[in-house]
């Protein structure tokens, strides 16, 4: 991959859209421009979980600002990512193109668990280094994220599906705060987090931060109105929160709600904050919390940068993943190479280089995965495979990327009748055909003498050149190879096996 | 569970029906009869899988007359499996409702995992003691078993979906059988096999054992043939397939085949099964095969007995489960408990307690699995857990109890909306709210200072019965088990929690 000079994160979250660009320098990150707006955009999520046009309307505004922003930067320098109101939303689809359009460039949704990987790395590269072990508290609007981590590694991720604009909505509709309502608040945020409880007790941290508007909109009222024990400014205390909880008792009406050091577009949401916030308190023993700087947008950032110097965190997992499920290494190997060799067949006329790249990026992976599956059950294993990778927590990964995998790998074997509109993509279409043979080849578990083999694909016709010669040595591969054509035959793909001669190799180099 | 002094077995296999009786005296198995019929249940599967109307009424006729000999049984000592072609059959639902009305027993399909596991018991315990390294080959109708062991416990196990029946529709229609056809079948057979051949390659085994019909029927020609270069007569050699296959190529049409020593009712199928076999001994390198008297139905008789004397392979298997999926085993075992006494209490008046009492075997086994999918996602982990249970092999287990398990472990957590019909069983219903009130009063996953409880069902309406004071002292408990009475009513499960009295107590002995 290129290393860029500039690079630019969007944060797509629940509450506020963020936009943060930054100069890379001798490997080191310099953080420039910042653009935030308060788009709640779960705040148009209805009771069926689709977003309204008000906030569809409100988010495209935004990111057509956003998109003059970063109109220019090379598409690789920009990663945007959607998390909770985008993750649950039924709609999102539909509203991801729009998106997508309006910004000019591909958002990702990721899931809460990589949310929370990134944020710590946002956040801990805010700080000043230290060994102490920290408790990030992230509170959306969507979701909160715990994790605890030290230096610049998280330890242990959590993501609760609470927010502050979700549980404002719900236990205080109208604005209407009564001491049951609020009560009643605290006590769901306590049983959500409950079960991260043990994981997350104070035995396992000795400092607390708070990364989000959230917390920082609790401490900056804290500070000005003196309810902390303490003057140090950027602090949430347990003894500041229960002076905040009697005034908000008090107003009783949030619509109405002034207090020194209040935004007042926060006026709605604030007390669905304080209640996550003081349940959190209880729930893990907090007594004192300091605001941190960074969050998910830089974290993003130091990802992107990770990636460019080969500290690219999903190969990281794809290694931890091929232990976790004990992977046939030498299997996963072969059939790898072989892969990327045959893919890099078919992509080498692809108009876009660099997205070619990208594509070999990832079937190098799903070669190096497709049998996880094997861990749950050998009978339909290219279907357990693709489960996992579904479904895993793959940090590194978008959700996106996730489902390519898994749909790669579930049409790595067997019938290709349930692969749906995957296969309409040619990069999909190239990836499948070449870990299929792949596969083929290396059916018998064992080095195998390979021919020279020659892969090209047009539109739907896919050639696989092979000297006849060796195919009479080797009668099962010619068997599977020829079910092949069958299989693919199901999916409208022309594969054709033609002889390999003198002819083609000096002309094209085969493998 | 009861000892009985008769067990009985049937199984229900893709070529043919058997049921074999056995007298129990002192924790050993005496052979009685053994019934057989030839119903090719496979041939009766059409191309998309279902089964015609005539071969569901031979096996429904065969059914009523296993079922007149079986008549008088007690239900626990009798196992009914079925294999392949109950496997596969997209109609099975259909015919298993009949097929158990006329045979009088409920009937498992169990999968080739399990299958395969079975064959080795029944093997291994007809063959004399010996420490070495066993393989053991059982070509059935529609699938073959591939086993290692030694003793009595198989170490490798494989079930390959090729099958004598399967492979002579296929490959020799109408009984035409060419030099084309049959290395045709040969090589599907040996690509199947390929996948299998690094795990089960001679340098795993001593000696070599076939199991099945079809394994005697060409010893049996070999022998009476005088074409192994042996005198032995019950096995096959190499040699004695090679000189077999010049007969078949010479006949050309199978249903003229006529070769000493052939049954005319295996006439069309033995070339399928000399088909497989002699990609077996190719893939597999053997030279020499012995056939064994045990088989599927004598395994099942034997896990019987194991299951009877505390030997339940069912429990092995959680407890490998448990330490696979790193499941949390002081949480288990708290929920365990619980749901277990919560469970008695449901079940305490339900009419049939030997029923009763194995639902809470499956309980409990659920109470310990269900938090195995957090090794996939924490997110969603119930659904994960019931994936793996509904998908992994899991020895001892059939097909029906392990979607028990997991629909049980998928009802235990979150929304009840899509648990189907499942929850329309009472004991099914009982189940779910022990395992769910357990769950909830673990939450904190700690150790609990728990109230007196009492758990009753009548129809639709569960009442838990807890003292007052201590839900006041356990604010979140009670958050939880009231958001409960919601989840149940989405249901119409009428869930209602009442302060449990003095007066309760005495006259019911709460936990």
């Amino acid at each position: 991959m290129h290393a860029y000079s500039t690079l630019a994160a969007v944060d797509l979250g629940s509450n506020s859209f963020h936009l943060q660009v930054a100069r890379v320098e001798e490997k080191q990150l310099y953080l420039l421009d910042n653009l935030k707006e308060m788009v709640q955009l779960a705040a148009g999520l209805s009771e069926d979980q689709t977003l309204d046009e008000a906030s569809q309307n409100r988010a495209l505004a935004c990111l057509e600002r956003f998109g003059e922003r970063l109109r220019g930067l090379p598409y690789h320098a920009v990663r945007v990512v959607g998390t909770n109101s985008l993750r649950v939303a039924r709609n999102a689809a539909g509203f991801l193109q729009k998106a997508e359009n309006a910004l000019g460039f591909p958002i990702e949704i990721i899931a809460g668990y990589e949310e929370a990987r990134l944020i710590f790395l946002g956040v801990a590269h805010s700080l000043p280094p230290s060994d102490d072990a920290l408790l990030v508290v992230d509170i959306g609007g969507g979701s909160t994220e715990l994790i605890i981590g030290s230096q610049l590694k998280s330890s242990k991720l959590e993501s609760l599906p609470i927010g502050c604009i979700s549980y404002s909505q719900y236990f205080f509709p109208d604005g209407k705060l009564t001491k049951d309502s609020l009560r009643y608040a605290e006590l769901a945020a306590r049983s959500e987090i409950q079960a991260a409880t043990a994981e997350f007790s104070s035995s396992y941290w000795q400092k607390a931060y708070g990364s989000s508007g959230t917390a920082r909109a609790l401490a900056h009222i804290l500070a000005i109105n003196g309810y902390n024990d303490s003057d140090d400014a950027e602090i949430i205390t347990l003894a500041g929160l229960e002076k905040l909880r009697e005034f908000l008792l008090k107003t009783g009406d949030l619509r109405k709600l002034a207090i020194p050091g209040l935004n007042p577009s926060r006026r709605i949401i604030i007390a669905g904050g304080f209640a996550i916030m003081s349940a959190i308190f209880t729930e893990l023993k907090i007594k004192r919390m300091e605001i941190a700087s960074g969050a998910l947008r830089q974290g993003v950032l130091y990802d992107m940068l990770g990636r460019f110097h080969k500290e690219d965190m999903r190969e990281v997992s794809v290694q931890e993943f091929m232990q976790r499920y004990r992977v046939d290494l030498q299997q996963a190997t072969r059939i790898e190479s072989l892969a990327i060799l045959l893919g890099k067949q078919l992509l080498a006329d692809y108009p876009d280089q660099e997205k070619a790249e990208n594509a070999l990026k990832l079937l190098s992976w799903a070669a190096r995965l497709h049998e996880i599956g094997i861990s749950v059950a050998h009978t339909g294993y290219h279907k357990h495979s693709a489960y996992i990778l579904d479904n895993a927590d793959m940090p590194g990964f978008s959700r996106m990327e996730q489902s390519q995998l898994g749909q790669l790998v579930l049409s790595h074997h067997g019938s290709l009748a349930k692969t749906g509109d995957f296969l309409s993509h040619p990069i999909n279409l190239a990836r499948s055909v070449a870990l299929r043979i792949a596969t083929i080849f290396y059916r018998s578990r064992t080095q195998v003498d390979l021919p020279a083999l020659m892969l090209s694909m047009s539109g739907r016709r896919c050639t696989l050149r092979i000297p006849q010669t060796w195919l009479e040595r080797y009668p099962l591969t010619d068997t599977l190879l020829n079910n092949e054509i069958k299989t693919w035959a199901k999916v409208d793909v022309d594969l054709r096996i033609e002889n390999l001669t003198e002819h083609h190799r000096t002309r094209s180099g085969a493998a």
